[in-house]
Parts: structure tokens; C-alpha cells; sequence
């Protein structure tokens, strides 16, 4: 039995790529599981009940659909020597604790590597807006039928993970995979699903500070420094400026309860295609002064053009850091 | 330009798998070029020399076949920034130096995977018996053709790392490939051919100690310690332990000037389908004996069935270290 699981802080591709690949490697009668590595943020929980909704696989409990994986507990579910699969990501610090207890057989990414494996194992990772455009194409390699089910939600992930193609990490390849998905899912209008998963993710207003910090957060080292980014994609931006205070607070005690250097803010504008990073530390906002020019104002850093942490926020970050060594 | 090469001490498969998929590469339009580390060992210097009878495409010097890619100083080729692609190893110990001075574009590879890369790049290792079997499956599924003379390349490698599909690394992929291979390159007699390549192999009379010890050796790192690895495969393995003493001997300084832990000498005999051990060093064959069990006779370790580094030496020795911390 395989054990398939996405990234911590889970978003629509962790989810959707780790389901998928477990239907991939059960289509070729190898048994495999789909585990979930935390709950699902709003856009997610939108996409699971649409699928719900339409088709009957889906309609059961998210707990029999995708069952939790506590990433910091991994041996309450599975057992030292388990064979594991990484969707989505392929760092130790965005997986289960102790990767090393079990064998790695399969990575499926389209994040930068950063691991090490005691024997050969299975990795694809290709510079792609989502892991579910790879797994699109493995399906295709290997002439395995994708249900309109499983399209749905592959086409979910790219339109997720790319801002429905308008992302500057999207490539031909998610561009070919979401229109063939849209086919194969029978979704006449994309632009309208993929408004509604926005519309969805924004609506924050019900979400403590530290649920809109952890819904889409993710570490990284940079030149020996341990940064956390919370993601925030919104087409209300203004709704989390009116709670700057509140969101740097809780960033101020996460940042000590994780032991981060640093933890940034970062928003994304879907509608306007432009970023923004709430000022509030600063020793950070020098740093992200020098890295994305200019200052902050009222609070607030305006990040022209910044829409992507994993193309744009993370390389600048990275630059930095390794020019000052 | 993407600049692709194989490991250093390349093998047939460090070559054929470089020069398939700059091949691969500029199918589609892209420029790529194919280097090689190294000179070629005796099997491959025969599979070329094969080629060039055979193929036009081949007939011409080997310095316009596979440059010869300087892996102590890849900046007299190579300049900074430039997009690199590696095949058949992913490893910074087995590759030109500095390889951050690049940009990392392509990891096509079946080892273990031990990598970290700024940004994205495209990875795809698969725990196959060969690399060039990889290819021929990229190949299929881009739809390109491969020719009569890059089929007979690709499955030299096949023979060569799998010893004619007998090594215990082999798996059904590679089985499937050198098969449609030996079609496109009109090979009805596999197994002539691969014994012709052995024989090519095994005729060492006329090669220094340190040329049999440097043709196929690898370095790795064990809980601290490095080693390094000397794999000489041959059918007539009296030829080698006749020349113990000077191998020992060469060994020792090899061992000095690298700085390495240890220098194993590790033998395949091909037609038994066994391996073997030079004993030369007491801390070195107390290791051995403990992870391979026996002692060594007449100054040789009887590795009873140990055919493959990657997938027995490699894994046994790391086991060992593991358990010692």
C-alpha cells in the first residue's frame, strides 16, 4: 500500500494532486491511499463541495475521501517502513515529521528541490504552475481515463495554483492540461468556476487572524535564516488591511511560537494581478525594502507585479540572502 | 544552449544518455549541446568505435561527437549562468565543479536522489535500470523519433548497466526498451553484441592500475566518512587478482591524494554473476567482513551474489553507517 499526501497548510493542488495520484497508481491495481496533511483552506472547501454536489463519489465524508494525516504525528496512522509518496512538495520542512522513518517511493512537484534519499525513487518534478498539470500528463503517458470527477478537480488545482492561468509561474503545458480537463469535466465556463473558487477564498470575515496566517503558510531557510510566508489571495484586499493590526499581532506570537527569524505577510490581488506586504516588523521591512524597493505606507508595502511567493517572492529572498554571505 | 553531460568517469550510459538527450532536446528545436567528463573506458570506446563503422553519423572525431567538458575547470567551456542539464547523475561529487555557477535546467537520472536547486528545474529520476531507458520513454512520449544509430547508443547503455538485463537493478522498463530499441537500430543478435561489449570490457592487460581503478569509480559519503568506490566488470576476473598487489598499492595513493576514507575495490564478474572484494586494508576489511560477512582468502572478499553498487554495495554500506551513529 502507497500512502500519497500534499504539502502541510494544504491547498486545492496538495489536495487535489495527492487524490489524484492515488487514483493513478489504483488504476494500474497498485493500492495506494490519499491522506490530507491538514484541513482545507475556504477555495478548497468551496472546490470539495461543488464536487460533492455533482458527483456521487464525492458526496461522502471528507474524513473517508481524504483522511487526516497529522503531520506532526505521522505514526498514529502509518508505521515505520511505510511506503510514502510527496504530491506537491518535496521538502522535510513542509512534509510529515521524520521522512526518513518511512521509504520514499514517489515524488509528483513543481516546487524547487531540496532532498536526499537513501535509494532511487521515483521523482518528477517540472517547472509547471501545478502539480496537477505533471500528473495530467502522466495520465496521458500511460492512456489512463480520467473520471469527469477527478478532471473537476485537477482543473481546480491549476486554476488555484496559477490564478486561473494568469499567474507568472503558468506555463503552455497548465494552459493544454486545464483546457483538455475543462473537456474531460464537461465545465463550459472556467472563468466562472474559477471566479466563484476566488469569491470563495476571500471571504475571510468569519477566519481568525491566525486561520487567514496558517491557511496558506509555508517556511523557508534563507541563508541560514528561517522565514515563514503567509499567503493571503483575495479579490478584497481592503477587507485585510482593516485588519492589519490584528494580522501583525498574531504574526508577532506565531513568529515566536515557530522560532522564525521572520514571518511575512504577503497578499495577492487575483482581480488587480499586483501584491502587497504588510509592514510590521522593522528589521523585516528593511529587508523587504531593499529586495522589492520602496517604502511602506500606511502599514502597507505595495509589491507591483508580485503575485507568485514560489516565482517571485521566494527567488528575490533567496538573492538577497545570498549576496550578503 | 542547454550544455548536457553525464558523471564524471563516464560509463556508456554518462555518454549515450548526454548525447540522447541534447538529441532529445534539439528534436524539438531547442539547441543543446552533449559533453563528455572524461575519456571513454574500453566498453565504451568499443560501442563508439561500432558506431562510427556503422553510422555516418557517428564516423567523426569524438571531440565533435562529445567535447570534452573539463569537470575541475568547466568555466574554460562553460561561462557562468549558463543552463546545464545532467544525465545519469545528480550529484555535486559527481560533476563538474561548481555547479551553483550554473543554471540547472535538466535532471534526467534512475541514482538516489541527493540535489538542491535555487529555483524550479526539470527532474525526472526513475528507479530504473539505466537512464537511457528514461529517455526512450521521453522519447515515446513526445512522439519523436529515435534513429537506427542513437537506438544502438541508448542500448549499449541498456546492456551496459543492466549486464545484458541479468543485473539485479533491471526492472520490466528497461526490458521493454532495449527490446524496441534493438528494432529501431535493426539488432537482431542483443546478446552477440553484448558479449562483444564485455569482452571489450574485460581486456585490461594494457591499462595501468590507475586507469582499471579510475574507469568506473564513484565517490560517496557514509555518516562522514567518504569513500570512494573503484567497480572494475569484467569476465575474467584471474586477470585482476593477478594484479592485486599493484592495485592495492595504487589504491593506497589514490586514497591519499583524494583524501578519502576508504577505496574499495569491487569486482563483477559478469558471466558468474558474482562479485569480489580486494582486501588490502585492515580497517577497510573489517567493515567488509561485517557488512558482507566472510573473510577475505588469498587477499579477496567473496561477495557471493553482489552484482550491483547502486543497488547492493551502496545501500548495505550506508546501512551499516546508519546503524553506527
Amino acid at each position: 500500500m502507497y500512502h500519497v499526501f500534499g504539502h502541510t497548510s494544504p491547498d486545492t493542488d496538495a489536495f487535489a494532486s495527492a487524490y489524484a495520484f492515488a487514483y493513478f497508481l489504483n488504476s494500474q491495481g497498485v493500492q495506494a491511499c490519499a491522506y490530507r496533511l491538514g484541513e482545507p483552506n475556504l477555495e478548497t472547501k468551496f472546490v470539495l463541495e461543488f464536487l460533492a454536489k455533482n458527483f456521487d463519489e464525492f458526496n461522502k465524508n471528507l474524513s473517508d475521501l481524504l483522511p487526516l494525516l497529522d503531520p506532526a504525528n505521522p505514526l498514529t496512522t502509518l508505521q515505520k517502513g511505510d511506503k510514502i509518496c510527496l504530491t506537491d512538495h518535496n521538502e522535510q520542512s513542509q512534509s510529515i515529521a521524520n521522512l526518513t522513518d518511512f521509504e520514499l517511493c514517489y515524488v509528483i512537484d513543481h516546487h524547487k528541490i531540496s532532498l536526499s534519499t537513501p535509494s532511487p525513487a521515483y521523482v518528477r518534478i517540472c517547472p509547471v504552475g501545478c502539480t496537477c498539470t505533471i500528473l495530467w500528463q502522466m495520465f496521458n503517458e500511460k492512456g489512463i481515463a480520467i473520471s469527469a470527477s477527478l478532471a473537476l478537480f485537477m482543473l481546480s488545482a491549476i486554476v488555484s495554483d496559477t490564478l486561473n492561468l494568469t499567474s507568472p509561474t503558468t506555463t503552455d503545458d497548465d494552459r493544454t492540461a486545464l483546457t483538455a480537463l475543462a473537456k474531460l469535466a464537461k465545465l463550459d465556463d472556467v472563468d466562472g468556476f474559477a471566479k466563484k473558487m476566488f469569491i470563495a477564498k476571500s471571504d475571510v470575515s468569519h477566519l481568525s487572524a491566525q486561520e487567514i496566517l496558517l491557511m496558506d503558510y509555508k517556511e523557508y531557510s534563507f541563508g541560514g535564516e528561517r522565514w515563514g510566508i503567509a499567503g493571503i489571495e483575495t479579490l478584497d484586499p481592503t477587507a485585510i488591511f482593516a485588519r492589519k493590526d490584528e494580522l501583525a499581532q498574531t504574526a508577532n506570537l506565531i513568529k515566536a511560537q515557530k522560532g522564525l527569524s521572520q514571518l511575512m505577510i504577503a497578499l495577492v490581488d487575483i482581480k488587480e494581478h499586483t501584491g502587497y506586504a504588510i509592514a510590521y516588523d522593522t528589521a523585516q521591512n528593511d529587508i523587504l525594502s531593499q529586495v522589492f524597493g520602496g517604502l511602506p505606507q500606511d502599514g502597507i508595502f505595495v509589491l507591483t507585479g508580485v503575485v507568485s511567493r514560489k516565482k517571485q517572492i521566494v527567488p528575490a529572498l533567496e538573492h538577497y540572502f545570498l549576496a550578503k554571505i
